[in-house]
């Protein structure tokens, strides 16, 4: 029994997590716990775990690792309760987008070993509908060093939890897990992901906003503001942009940048528009994840 | 020989358009001018035009409707120039993003009546090698009444002409084609997708500019900051923008938002995150083109 694995949370991470597991392995074991009960059913339906549960009644003792999934806010709130119902020597981890506060809340709680990770997946989409067993294939992963848990703990502890939810991740698709210090992640997440989201909410209610063109702006809307404004969509990623506390000062640079565009495109735009082709050329140089189907 | 259809540019935009138009109709004649001999060399070879040129050596006079598909500036610049080549009667039409200057530009030229079109489609990567028959399929055109040409010209052949061209764009694929006053195209463009580029090239710029952390953000970069930033590799916006005189104010509002986003996230983030959470509602409830394969 304490080889299953407990998620909490069976929306698009969670579900799509507990499927990959899953088809990497039948035979594994694993406790599904969501607030609601649709979820739950059809997460039992898909074959995706094998019991649900409210979290109140989820058999977390049993589990030799839990894995909280559930947005930012609530993650931190449930966090030391469901610390403090596992089994001694099971593992707590999570998929949270903001490792700073959640790796602080986790270190002070003793009950727990605390192995904090962030998939660097998801899709606009919510709830366990919206769930894919592909979703983590070739997808990187942050991982941060264990923390938190009982005295007792040791440093072969930390190095095997590590180990488990290293494998974990791997058996659930990911190409490649990287070990980061909670704040490092943050300040490069705020680049990577919560800057881009915040940027999409507002480009998204410029166009909401945009008056008596609206209407003509929304027929003329295409391929390029669908994928500018994507994020926009996500529901997951405002929880844990909330969370981030570097990402004020770096909205405010970014408001910085586009004042200063704004004041070049008036004063003289060819410095400009060659500023932004290297730049074009940049972007097309990144390698990024290539879309899935 | 008035039937061929000339081409200028053989970009991604044109070189589409060529494609396009030979999948609906093999018989069409289409001439086709590109300062680069290997993208006339690839148009040809692809079956998209029957003939490439120089610029300064195309037949233009042999083609009854003439379309612009060179970026912003150059399109500016030649316009004058390519209108007085045209046969008398024969149509000038474009695909630039900005029509305000090139309505404008095209009325004050006495040789050829002009009909402006903007397609609302686009990829992030440019040349003839980057051009799909395909890329119009569905899409919405963005078309300006006629103007311009001989004091000669009736109503009857303005009318003639739009139709002309309208017909052009159902031929390519387009599902729709809306009839839009130059000025009031540019405001809603800047909306739906001048604004978009700008702040996909303020993020891409962010991130490259993250400083120490930067090597991370790059590896935690996925799906979220690659779609939020397609737009920032697109070569063929940043002309159009930079001609769209509504677009610095715009970014000036949008900078605002962003920094009232900043404080907002600092005071008390719950009310923030109900806000976006709405916007993420209107976001996935908008209706926007389907991507394609």
């Amino acid at each position: 029994m304490r080889d299953a694995i407990g998620i909490i949370g069976l929306g698009l991470i969670g579900g799509s997590l507990a499927r990959a597991l899953k088809r990497a392995r039948p035979s594994l074991e694993i406790v599904g716990a969501d607030a609601d009960a649709d979820s739950r059913a059809q997460a039992v339906g898909a074959g995706a775990i094998d019991r649900g549960y409210a979290l109140t009644e989820a058999p977390l003792e049993s589990c030799g690792l839990v894995v909280l999934a559930v947005p930012g806010p609530t993650l931190l709130a449930i966090l030391p309760e469901v610390a403090a119902r596992l089994a001694p020597g099971a593992i707590l981890s999570d998929v949270g987008g903001s490792k700073g506060p959640i790796c602080a809340a986790a270190a002070a709680q003793a009950h727990a070993l605390f192995v904090g990770a962030h998939p660097m997946a998801g899709t606009e989409f919510r709830g366990f509908a919206a769930s894919r067993v592909d979703l983590f294939d070739g997808c990187v992963v942050a991982q941060c060093a264990p923390r938190g848990g009982p005295a007792s703990v040791t440093d072969a502890d930390r190095e095997a939890a590590a180990k488990r939810v290293t494998e974990l991740w791997t058996l659930a698709g990911a190409a490649r897990v990287l070990n980061v210090d909670p704040e490092e992640h943050d300040r490069a997440v705020t680049f990577a992901s919560h800057l881009p989201y915040l940027a999409a909410a507002a480009v998204t209610e410029a166009l909401i906003d945009s008056g008596a063109v609206a209407p003509l702006a929304r027929e003329l809307a295409a391929g390029g503001f669908r994928d500018t404004t994507r994020l926009a969509g996500d529901g997951t990623v405002s929880g844990a942009a909330a969370q981030n506390r570097f990402l004020p000062d770096a909205a405010r640079a970014l408001a910085k940048v586009l004042t200063d565009y704004a004041d070049r495109l008036e004063a003289a735009p060819e410095p400009l528009r060659t500023h932004l082709a290297r730049l074009a050329d940049e972007r097309r140089a990144m390698k990024l994840p290539i879309r899935k189907a």
